[in-house]
Protein backbone atom coordinates (compact mmCIF):
# COMPACT_ATOMS: atom_id res chain seq x y z
CA UNK A 1 0.00 0.00 0.00
CA UNK A 2 1.54 3.51 -0.92
CA UNK A 3 2.24 5.60 1.94
CA UNK A 4 0.21 8.37 2.57
CA UNK A 5 2.27 11.49 2.62
CA UNK A 6 1.02 14.12 5.67
CA UNK A 7 0.18 17.52 4.51
CA UNK A 8 0.87 20.44 7.27
CA UNK A 9 0.50 23.74 8.45
CA UNK A 10 3.36 25.35 10.09
CA UNK A 11 5.44 29.14 10.67
CA UNK A 12 8.25 30.31 9.04
CA UNK A 13 9.86 30.58 12.97
CA UNK A 14 9.71 27.22 13.36
CA UNK A 15 12.71 26.21 10.59
CA UNK A 16 15.93 27.52 11.23
CA UNK A 17 17.61 30.08 9.15
CA UNK A 18 20.89 29.34 6.70
CA UNK A 19 23.03 32.37 6.16
CA UNK A 20 23.96 32.31 2.18
CA UNK A 21 26.58 34.09 0.36
CA UNK A 22 26.17 37.72 0.18
CA UNK A 23 24.91 37.54 3.78
CA UNK A 24 20.90 36.99 3.01
CA UNK A 25 19.59 34.18 5.17
CA UNK A 26 17.60 31.03 3.39
CA UNK A 27 14.80 28.81 5.28
CA UNK A 28 13.73 26.11 3.37
CA UNK A 29 10.32 25.65 4.23
CA UNK A 30 8.75 23.07 2.13
CA UNK A 31 11.30 20.19 0.57
CA UNK A 32 11.55 16.40 -0.39
CA UNK A 33 11.81 15.77 2.67
CA UNK A 34 8.17 16.82 3.59
CA UNK A 35 7.15 14.75 0.33
CA UNK A 36 7.04 17.85 -1.58
CA UNK A 37 6.93 16.25 -5.47
CA UNK A 38 7.68 19.24 -7.74
CA UNK A 39 9.24 22.26 -6.07
CA UNK A 40 10.77 23.77 -3.00
CA UNK A 41 9.03 27.15 -1.31
CA UNK A 42 12.35 28.92 0.83
CA UNK A 43 12.00 31.97 2.61
CA UNK A 44 14.78 34.81 2.15
CA UNK A 45 15.24 37.32 4.72
CA UNK A 46 17.99 40.64 3.41
CA UNK A 47 18.90 42.72 6.15
CA UNK A 48 19.52 45.78 4.20
CA UNK A 49 23.05 46.15 2.52
CA UNK A 50 23.14 42.44 1.96
CA UNK A 51 22.41 40.72 -0.78
CA UNK A 52 21.80 37.20 -2.61
CA UNK A 53 24.74 35.33 -4.17
CA UNK A 54 24.83 36.71 -7.82
CA UNK A 55 25.32 33.61 -9.96
CA UNK A 56 23.39 31.70 -12.73
CA UNK A 57 22.45 27.79 -13.08
CA UNK A 58 20.30 26.06 -14.95
CA UNK A 59 16.78 26.30 -13.18
CA UNK A 60 14.08 28.98 -12.65
CA UNK A 61 13.14 31.06 -9.45
CA UNK A 62 10.02 32.62 -9.07
CA UNK A 63 9.98 34.84 -5.75
CA UNK A 64 8.04 37.14 -4.19
CA UNK A 65 8.43 40.44 -2.19
CA UNK A 66 6.32 39.78 1.05
CA UNK A 67 8.07 43.17 2.89
CA UNK A 68 10.63 45.85 1.99
CA UNK A 69 12.76 46.88 -0.88
CA UNK A 70 15.53 45.28 -2.87
CA UNK A 71 17.49 45.97 -6.14
CA UNK A 72 17.37 42.94 -8.71
CA UNK A 73 19.25 42.16 -11.43
CA UNK A 74 18.02 39.47 -13.90
CA UNK A 75 20.51 39.29 -16.83
CA UNK A 76 20.53 43.02 -18.45
CA UNK A 77 17.93 43.98 -16.33
CA UNK A 78 18.69 46.00 -13.09
CA UNK A 79 15.44 47.58 -11.39
CA UNK A 80 13.75 47.81 -7.65
CA UNK A 81 11.61 45.64 -6.34
CA UNK A 82 8.96 46.21 -3.55
CA UNK A 83 6.41 44.60 -1.37
CA UNK A 84 3.68 42.67 -3.54
CA UNK A 85 6.12 42.66 -6.68
CA UNK A 86 7.09 39.05 -8.19
CA UNK A 87 10.20 38.06 -10.08
CA UNK A 88 10.51 35.58 -13.09
CA UNK A 89 14.49 34.29 -13.37
CA UNK A 90 14.54 32.66 -15.92
CA UNK A 91 16.98 29.35 -16.08
CA UNK A 92 20.46 30.55 -17.03
CA UNK A 93 20.07 34.23 -16.45
CA UNK A 94 22.72 35.56 -14.29
CA UNK A 95 20.81 37.36 -11.61
CA UNK A 96 21.02 38.32 -7.51
CA UNK A 97 19.18 40.46 -5.33
CA UNK A 98 20.56 43.58 -2.75
CA UNK A 99 18.43 45.15 -0.20
CA UNK A 100 17.71 48.72 -0.39
CA UNK A 101 16.04 47.97 2.76
CA UNK A 102 15.37 45.09 5.00
CA UNK A 103 13.60 42.74 2.62
CA UNK A 104 11.57 39.54 2.56
CA UNK A 105 10.52 37.25 -0.04
CA UNK A 106 9.50 34.18 -0.91
CA UNK A 107 11.52 31.89 -3.56
CA UNK A 108 10.41 29.01 -5.28
CA UNK A 109 12.95 26.44 -6.95
CA UNK A 110 12.66 22.58 -8.21
CA UNK A 111 12.70 20.10 -5.93
CA UNK A 112 16.02 18.60 -7.50
CA UNK A 113 17.66 21.83 -6.06
CA UNK A 114 16.54 21.06 -2.57
CA UNK A 115 17.90 17.22 -3.06
CA UNK A 116 21.22 18.53 -4.26
CA UNK A 117 21.63 21.25 -1.71
CA UNK A 118 20.40 20.10 1.61
CA UNK A 119 21.20 16.18 0.64
CA UNK A 120 18.78 13.43 0.60
CA UNK B 1 19.44 29.42 -31.83
CA UNK B 2 17.59 28.85 -28.73
CA UNK B 3 15.78 31.55 -27.94
CA UNK B 4 16.60 33.35 -24.86
CA UNK B 5 13.46 33.80 -21.85
CA UNK B 6 13.29 36.81 -20.58
CA UNK B 7 13.06 37.77 -16.80
CA UNK B 8 10.95 40.28 -15.00
CA UNK B 9 9.44 42.21 -12.20
CA UNK B 10 6.02 42.81 -12.25
CA UNK B 11 3.83 43.82 -9.54
CA UNK B 12 0.38 42.09 -8.23
CA UNK B 13 -2.04 44.50 -9.73
CA UNK B 14 -0.92 44.12 -13.09
CA UNK B 15 -2.56 41.05 -13.40
CA UNK B 16 -6.11 40.55 -13.39
CA UNK B 17 -8.09 38.76 -10.85
CA UNK B 18 -10.41 35.98 -11.29
CA UNK B 19 -13.01 34.47 -9.28
CA UNK B 20 -12.58 31.30 -7.90
CA UNK B 21 -15.78 28.78 -6.47
CA UNK B 22 -16.30 29.57 -2.94
CA UNK B 23 -15.62 33.51 -3.66
CA UNK B 24 -12.00 33.89 -3.87
CA UNK B 25 -9.90 35.73 -6.05
CA UNK B 26 -6.83 34.43 -7.97
CA UNK B 27 -4.41 36.13 -10.14
CA UNK B 28 -1.92 33.63 -12.23
CA UNK B 29 1.17 36.06 -11.37
CA UNK B 30 3.48 33.49 -13.66
CA UNK B 31 2.88 30.59 -15.69
CA UNK B 32 4.05 28.80 -18.59
CA UNK B 33 3.36 31.34 -20.73
CA UNK B 34 6.43 33.40 -19.46
CA UNK B 35 8.43 30.37 -19.58
CA UNK B 36 8.25 29.10 -16.47
CA UNK B 37 9.59 25.53 -17.00
CA UNK B 38 8.36 23.80 -13.87
CA UNK B 39 5.80 25.40 -11.56
CA UNK B 40 3.36 28.65 -11.84
CA UNK B 41 2.93 30.58 -8.92
CA UNK B 42 -0.87 32.03 -8.48
CA UNK B 43 -1.43 35.15 -5.84
CA UNK B 44 -4.76 34.43 -4.13
CA UNK B 45 -7.06 36.84 -1.97
CA UNK B 46 -9.74 35.56 0.21
CA UNK B 47 -12.36 38.19 1.51
CA UNK B 48 -13.44 36.84 4.72
CA UNK B 49 -16.01 34.64 5.01
CA UNK B 50 -15.39 33.55 1.20
CA UNK B 51 -13.15 29.93 0.49
CA UNK B 52 -11.18 28.89 -2.29
CA UNK B 53 -12.68 25.30 -3.83
CA UNK B 54 -12.96 22.44 -1.57
CA UNK B 55 -11.68 19.30 -3.72
CA UNK B 56 -8.73 17.28 -4.26
CA UNK B 57 -6.21 16.36 -6.94
CA UNK B 58 -3.30 14.74 -8.38
CA UNK B 59 -0.80 17.62 -7.41
CA UNK B 60 0.12 19.61 -4.26
CA UNK B 61 0.10 23.16 -3.34
CA UNK B 62 3.16 24.93 -1.08
CA UNK B 63 1.09 27.88 0.20
CA UNK B 64 2.74 31.17 1.97
CA UNK B 65 0.51 33.05 4.47
CA UNK B 66 0.83 36.76 3.28
CA UNK B 67 -1.71 38.35 5.34
CA UNK B 68 -5.00 37.65 7.49
CA UNK B 69 -5.82 34.70 8.68
CA UNK B 70 -7.61 31.30 7.07
CA UNK B 71 -9.16 28.40 8.46
CA UNK B 72 -7.14 25.40 6.35
CA UNK B 73 -8.68 22.08 5.92
CA UNK B 74 -5.78 19.58 4.95
CA UNK B 75 -7.21 15.67 4.81
CA UNK B 76 -8.12 14.96 8.74
CA UNK B 77 -6.11 18.47 9.83
CA UNK B 78 -8.39 21.58 10.22
CA UNK B 79 -6.64 24.72 11.99
CA UNK B 80 -6.10 28.18 11.69
CA UNK B 81 -2.95 29.70 9.80
CA UNK B 82 -1.87 33.46 10.15
CA UNK B 83 0.41 35.38 8.33
CA UNK B 84 4.49 33.73 8.04
CA UNK B 85 2.29 30.44 8.05
CA UNK B 86 3.46 27.89 5.31
CA UNK B 87 0.87 25.08 4.50
CA UNK B 88 1.79 22.01 2.44
CA UNK B 89 -1.26 20.17 0.61
CA UNK B 90 0.60 16.59 -0.57
CA UNK B 91 -0.96 15.27 -4.00
CA UNK B 92 -4.61 13.78 -3.35
CA UNK B 93 -5.59 15.27 -0.17
CA UNK B 94 -8.92 16.89 0.13
CA UNK B 95 -8.78 20.59 0.81
CA UNK B 96 -10.04 24.05 0.95
CA UNK B 97 -9.34 27.47 2.79
CA UNK B 98 -12.20 29.74 4.11
CA UNK B 99 -10.83 33.29 5.27
CA UNK B 100 -11.44 34.47 9.03
CA UNK B 101 -10.29 37.60 8.37
CA UNK B 102 -9.22 38.97 4.59
CA UNK B 103 -6.52 36.75 3.71
CA UNK B 104 -4.16 37.06 0.83
CA UNK B 105 -1.77 33.93 0.17
CA UNK B 106 1.04 32.64 -2.63
CA UNK B 107 -0.25 29.27 -3.97
CA UNK B 108 2.60 27.29 -6.32
CA UNK B 109 1.46 24.41 -8.36
CA UNK B 110 3.13 22.34 -10.89
CA UNK B 111 3.07 24.22 -14.59
CA UNK B 112 1.01 21.66 -16.11
CA UNK B 113 -2.10 23.16 -13.88
CA UNK B 114 -1.71 26.18 -15.43
CA UNK B 115 -1.68 24.75 -18.93
CA UNK B 116 -4.25 22.61 -18.21
CA UNK B 117 -6.71 25.60 -16.64
CA UNK B 118 -5.71 28.72 -19.14
CA UNK B 119 -4.66 27.15 -22.57
CA UNK B 120 -1.64 27.24 -23.99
Amino acid sequence: MEEKIPGFVRHTSDISEKEMDGGARIRWLITHRDGAPTFSMRHINIPVGKSTPFHSHDYEHEIFLIEGEIEATIGDLKCNAIKGDFLFIPPNAFHGMKAVRDAKLICVVPVKVAREMLGS
